[in-house]
Order: C-alpha cells, then structure tokens, then sequence
C-alpha cells in the first residue's frame, strides 16, 4: 500500500477477525490489513462489509461476488478484481466465468436473472444519476423482491466504494488470490 | 422510496437511536428510515457513517461535508445534494458556498488546501483508474498527512457508494434540508 | 468577472433598459453588466433574449425556465443555475422543483409534457449530432406543435451559449438570486 | 428543413435583407429562412449574428468562421460545417485548411494564436464547466487581448448555439456552400 | 510524415505495385510510401488490403467506402477521411453524400440497408465491447448474409487500425484527393 | 462463433500452417479458424499477423504482447484479453504482470520505457484523434527509435482491429488459454 500508514492497536475482538482469516484462507487480506491503522474504522468496515457479504439474502454468494466483479471491471480495481475474481472462480467452480466477468460479463452466457442483475449493476456504476424506476421494474421482471433490489444495489454500491478506496490508497492483492481457484 | 419495504422490528439501541436524531435534528433522516427494514443492516451502516463523518480525523466536518457534496454533484445524487448541501450551509455560515459546491465546486474560490482535497475527491469519482502516485504527492504538497490522505479517499469513497444507494432506490431527502442554512 | 472590460458608453436605450432591471428587480443581472463593455453587442444579446424568454409562445414562461436550468445543469454553469434556478423557484412557487432540476431532472416527477421537454433539451446539450427525426417525434407525441418544437430547441440551444459564455468570462451571479424563491 | 413551419410575413427590413443576400451571395442561407416563420426572431437572430461575426474585432473573419468550423466539428453539425466550411475555404483561399478544420484542426499546422484560439474554443465546447483562469491565461500568453478573448468566447459559444439550433430542427445546407473554395 | 522513415529497398512486386498507382492514380498514395520502409510490412499490408477492399464481397465497392468513411469520422483521422471521402465521391458521384459521410452519417438520407450498415460500423469503433447478438441480428434484418456481417465488421475494424496509425505516425493525404469527385 | 460461416476450401499453404499450429501449440488459435471460411483471407490475415507479432523487431515479442493485452484491456475484448494474456504469462514468467495488464495496466510497476510504450498504445486507443507530435516525442524521450515508434503505433493500431473484429463476430477463444502460464 502506497500509503505509510502503520498498523494500530488492534482489539480482541479483531485480532480474533484476523486469527479465523488465518485460519480460514491462510491469510489476512490486504483490505483489512489496510484498515487497521485504526482499530474502530477496521470494526466498522469489517462489520459492514461482513453484513453485506454474508448475512443471508435472496442473493446468494456467488451472485453477491458476480455483482462485485462486473462492478471493479467497470472501475479497473486491480485489487478487487483480483480478490473477487478469485471468489466467483471458488463458488462457481467455473474458473472461466471469473475470467469473462472480468474481462467483459456481456461475453458470458448468462441466466435472464444474473443478465438482468448485471445491467442494473453496471448502470448504477456507470450512470448513477440516470437510474429510474424502469430499470428497477427491469428487476422484478426478472424476478427479483424489493429486497433483493435492494441487495442489488447494494452491493454495487458497496464495490463502488471499496475500488475507489483501493486505488486511492494503491491496496495490492494477495498473492494467494492469483492461483486460487484455476 | 420507490422500493416497497416495511420497517423492520429495530432494536433498542436503533430506536434510541432514531429518537437522538429527531431531538437533535427535528427529524430521522429518511436514509436511516430507509435502512430500517433490516436492523442489523441499519446498525452496521450508522456504525460505518458515524466512524467516518463524526470520529476525530484531520479534516474538519465541514471538510468532510465539502467532499461529500463534490462526489454528489458528479453523480448528480439528488438526496446527497440536498442533505450534504445543507450541512455546508450550516457548517460555514456561507450558502452560496454550499450552493457553488452543488453546482460546479470549480466556481468557488477555495484555499489550495481545498482546491487540492475537492481535485482529488472528484478525480477518484470520475477515473478512479487513473488515480496515481502524483495524485496522492498533490495532497501531500497541500499539506495533508498519510492519515489525511486516508480520510479524504474514505469520504470520497463513501459518497460514490451512497449516492448510487440513493439513485438505486429512489430516496428523497427530508423537506427539512431544504430550508436549513438558507 | 476575471475578464477586465470596462463598462462603455451605453445608448439611451440601454441606459433605460438597466434603469428598468433596477426598478422590476432591484439590480442589473450580471449578465447584461458583462455585455455593456459594448453597447451594440448588448443591444443584440439584450435583443434576441428578450425574443426568446419572453415573447409569446407556446411555451410557458416557467417551462423556457426549466430548459434552462436543465441545459445548465448538464454544463454545470453557476451563473446560470443561480439566475434560472432563481427564476424557476419564484414562477413555479415551488423551491424543491428549482433545486431538483439544479440538481437532476430526473428526480423530479414531471408530467409527460415537461419529461419530454427536458429529454430533448438535455439531449440536445449533451449529443446534438444524434437528434433525429425520432427525437422530434416524442415531442410531438407529448402534444407540441412544430413552433413549441422550434421553442424548445431555441431555449436549449440559446443556454448552451450562453453557459459557455458565463464559464469563458467566469461570470458571477448577483447575490439576490440565491434567497430568491425560497 | 424537418419543421413544418411556413415562412411569417416579413417586414421591410427582412425582406430587404434577404434580397441583399441574393445579391451578394447568390441566395438566401437556409438557417436566415429557417427563422423567417418569425419575423422578430429573424431580425434578433440576424442582428446577433451580424454583431458578432461581422462587426469590428480582434479577430479577423477567418479568424471568427475557423472558431466556428472547430466547434461544429466537435458537434458534427452538418449545416454550419457545410457553410462555414466554405466561409472558411473562401476566406483564406486554403482549401485543405477549411477541410482540415472540418475533419481534425489538430492536422493543421497553425500559427501559436490559432492553436491557442481553437484550443480555447474547443475546450469550451466539450466541457465548459473545466474552463478556468489558466484557460484564459493561456490565450493572453498567446497575445489576445481581454476583448479578444471575450470575442473567441463569443464565437465558440455562438456556435454551440447555432450547431444544436441546426441539429434540432434538421437544417439543410444550400447546395452552392459545397463548391464555394474548392 | 511526422515519423523519419527513410524508403526501404523495395521488391520487384512492391515497385510494379507502384507503378501500377502511378499510371491508374496518378500518385502513390502516402499510406503505401509511408509502409514502404520495410518491403515485407508493405506487401503484408498491401495484400490484406486489397484482399478487404477490393476482392468480390456481397458488399459493393461503395459501401466499403462509406464505412470507411463514417469509421473514420468517429476517430477524426485527416488521412483516411480524405482520401476515403474522395473515393466515396468518386464511386457515387454524389459530392454531398461524401461530406455528409465526413461531417455526420445521420445527416444523410441513407436505405434501410446502409443506415444499419453504418449504424453498426459506428458501434463497432465507439464502444466495441457493447457489441451483441441484438447488433448482428439487426444486420440480418437488413438483408446482411452471415458473410456480408463479416465483410461490414472486417472493413469497420480495419479502419480503426488504419486510423490509428495514419495518426499515429502523422500521415498526409496526398494533395489529389481534396479535388477529386468535387 | 456467433455467425454461421462454414470453413472454406483450404489451400495446401494453409493446410499446412493450421497443421503447424496444431503442432507448436495443441490447437489453431479460433481466431484463425474464424478466418477459414475465405483461405485468401486467412492467408492475408495471418501473413499481417506474422509480420507483425513475429518478424525482427526493436520491439520484444513480450512486448509486442503486452501493448495487446493493454488495448485489449481498453476495449474489453474477451477474446484477445485471454489469448494474449496466456502470452504475457507465458512470455514473461509472470503470472500476475499477465493479469495486471488485463485489469489495468496502471497497477504494474513498469519500466519507464514499458510505461511510455503502453501509455502511448492506451492513448491511441481511446483518443487517436489526440495524438499529437509531443506523444511521439515522449516516446524518443523513453529510447525508442523512428522505427519502434512505428511498431508501437503498429501493434496498437493492430488490435484495436482485431478486438472489433472478435467482438463483431462473438469469437470464443480456445479453452487452452485460460490455464496457459499460471
């Protein structure tokens, strides 16, 4: 990270956040390791990014990661195309619809649902203010509740922050990201 | 707001919460009230919000506010601009200060601390691809710190994903903000 | 204004003119100031504006006032959006329509008539190479008649210079159109 | 022209005018009968006009029609690229320059002030709202003077105007602008 | 040529080839001097060129032509519009078509056929990536066989490269072209 | 391949290349087998390519792979992004050079020689109407000589057809790329 940042003290409660990392994907990721010069924003991100990420939904994870990937394509976030385009390669054991996701979703053959999930996504990132109600009505077409419509756009919302935080400060990767499900 | 979602059960803690906000604002700013259909969504989001526009951090509320207003205006957020907006108006006493952010932040003579801090905020929300080194050397010329640098990319940040959350789901600001700092 | 053009010797006319702006509104717009370095240049702009915005047509004053802040808004011109912000909020009688349209069109909710008005208008600002025959059509289909057409596109056209040349000379808007309407 | 819109009774003045333009040119403009549906707009449009390009200057003719061929290149006008161009041709006996102005005034070799006035023109045109003092600056280092820049500024933004007026209302070139200069 | 390239030692073939523009042309065209530094690099381009643009094809010489007109409007490339524009003046004999090529294709009254022609040619350069089975299949409704979509894609991706190179190495037009087909 | 175009007759010359191919890297790249339907095509094609990607350069085969992946990346093209990717992995040992320049090509720590050579390449991509002799002069300035800058120019211009040719046609590239160099 290109910013001289060190790490600050760190809580309990997130020094045992970074242990179950370790534990579960044999690393702590850059992100959080970023965020912790500051142990209360580092619970705050934490806490967000795991309600949004996690937490149940009407959309599962794999199309929470999808969202995330078509999203950082658009900004060109090296650091979450790398961590997210590794996750959609995991859950969908489909290592070539993380590559088309981040390359250009449109080249992937795509269900009308993740299709339509996509666009709105996209849109939202790209011309936010030209958003109206038929492109949400476009959702429910498709299939979609008011509260998945919300998750939509929340988690492109979300990844419209998190690339712009990682190329603001420069986050690199994790190496492990690269090889993680070829 | 377009989206049809009932308020959900809130917990104590977001209740007391939402009866500070109309004691100290006349009003629960119909963000929160959006959040509202899930609890712990609302929770992790005021959590996120507060550490980040309320916490100590070098740059000043109004700062703060200044940028979030900036972003707004690129992504043409209509609830951002007029809540944001009325925050500048209240913090500096200057209306037409808020007014020139709305409109074009160009307009407004600024110090070059904020020319730098506002060049920078709207550079990371229109290319954020193109944010490089010399982007962040800029700020540290006009003075700002690591940390600094770190707060104005957050807010920055914050706002692109806040805006797109507003435009996804239609909220409208409180009649209130209208009004204020006038 | 950054540019530094002395007044010159204006005619009789103009002299009442401005005498007339003082009494009707308590001040010369900055605008005709700018043009008075030439009595003949603001005899001519004085000329076609008044033709435009305030002979009759089948458009109402109030709609000749939204084009224009819609046109100034895709520009981001703060002299502009102050001055016809200002007047859309005193004609309408209703300030949050003045600020939405600032702010984005599109949040307002418009009737079929005004949303086709102003898509054509922010259109024509943004891609004028594209209007086609269709673009007139919608116009018409929302109940203009060839002369409105002419109107609307005259309005749009003529805000399109007129932003570039407040932004060209960094003209600043009189300090009354901000409490203007509100 | 795409309007149906039939030519006003004119008044002496016009009708004068128009004749003097057979006269001298051989026909009338079709943008001068695109206004005559109106008999005052005609005289505003034309008394604008006249002041602007033809009136005394800083800038020479050549000068005032390549600012114009510049910016109706960015806005792809058909009608004002058609005559201009050829005002263009005419004017400096350059029949590649017109075309180069039409195609890419970046292909043509220019003097320090015509790059730095076209330049100027362009940027206005493509994003106003980016126009600040070192824009202006730029063009005093170039030798305009303060009423200079006023009148490029004057020019480019007219034709900002002209351009999506044409565009709008689906203006036709006459025939004789494609063979003057060659 | 902007680039100091001196000619290489060219191949019987390549200077035959010469010959053969001097006596049907007139001139060498400067593309092809400006390839000849390196006789390989000259046949190889001359060999996929004349395969593209004058072997049998389901799509006229003139369509070809104009394709690689209204692709080069879009890039704005001096070279290609001049001589291209020339040779879509000459093959139609119709000067005012070939500007309207060069100045906006929209401008012109085109068939069925050729405006969707053009109107993919145009995406095809501007936002490639947004290139879908929807564009195809408009071609086909316009009566394109699966061929004929080959030869309006591979003449509409071969000017964007040539484009790109005539402005990246400065090319200019031979001065022939301006007079020809007037 | 989304268009329906059955392989052609192929000429002993071709026959033999594909077989090469087949030989050299286990499969003929689809992009050549797109090309089958026309063996004077394919034999144009592939002796451009050649020449190009292969013949003595000052340029590397490297980078001659990375300016592809770099344009590619600007044009999000499916196609080329894996194929040459899977080069630039190959090439350079480098995994992850491989998929920064995929995502974006800022985020590689670069030589200033291969900075110059992509930003050069980036630049023609999206704004070819741009370039201007200080680009040639950055590239000097970085070492290269006349005739690298050509090569440059050359593989840029190169890929910026062949993305829309891939794109136009829907190509799919070979399953063997994605696992190529990891």
């Amino acid at each position: 990270m290109a910013l001289d940042l060190p790490q600050g003290v760190l809580s309990e409660a997130n020094l045992a956040y970074f242990e179950k990392c370790r534990e579960k994907l044999g690393f702590v990721p850059n992100v959080l390791a970023a965020y912790a010069h500051d142990d209360a924003k580092l619970s705050a991100f934490a806490g967000f990014y795991n309600e949004l990420m996690l937490a149940p939904s009407g959309l599962s994870k794999l199309e929470r990661e999808m969202i995330a990937v078509a999203v950082s394509s658009v900004n060109r976030c090296y650091y979450c195309l790398s961590a997210h385009g590794a996750a959609v390669r995991q859950l969908s054991g489909d290592a070539v619809l993380g590559e088309m996701l981040v390359m250009n979703y449109r080249a992937a053959e795509l269900s009308m649902r993740h299709r339509a999930m996509l666009e709105f996504a996209v849109k939202l990132t790209e011309e936010p203010h030209r958003i109206e109600e038929a492109d949400r009505e476009a959702l429910r077409q498709a299939g979609f509740s008011e509260r998945d419509i919300w998750d939509v756009a929340a988690v492109a919302a979300f990844y419209n922050m998190s690339n712009r935080m990682a190329s603001a400060v420069d986050m690199r990767p994790n190496a492990e990201y690269h090889r993680q499900g070829r």
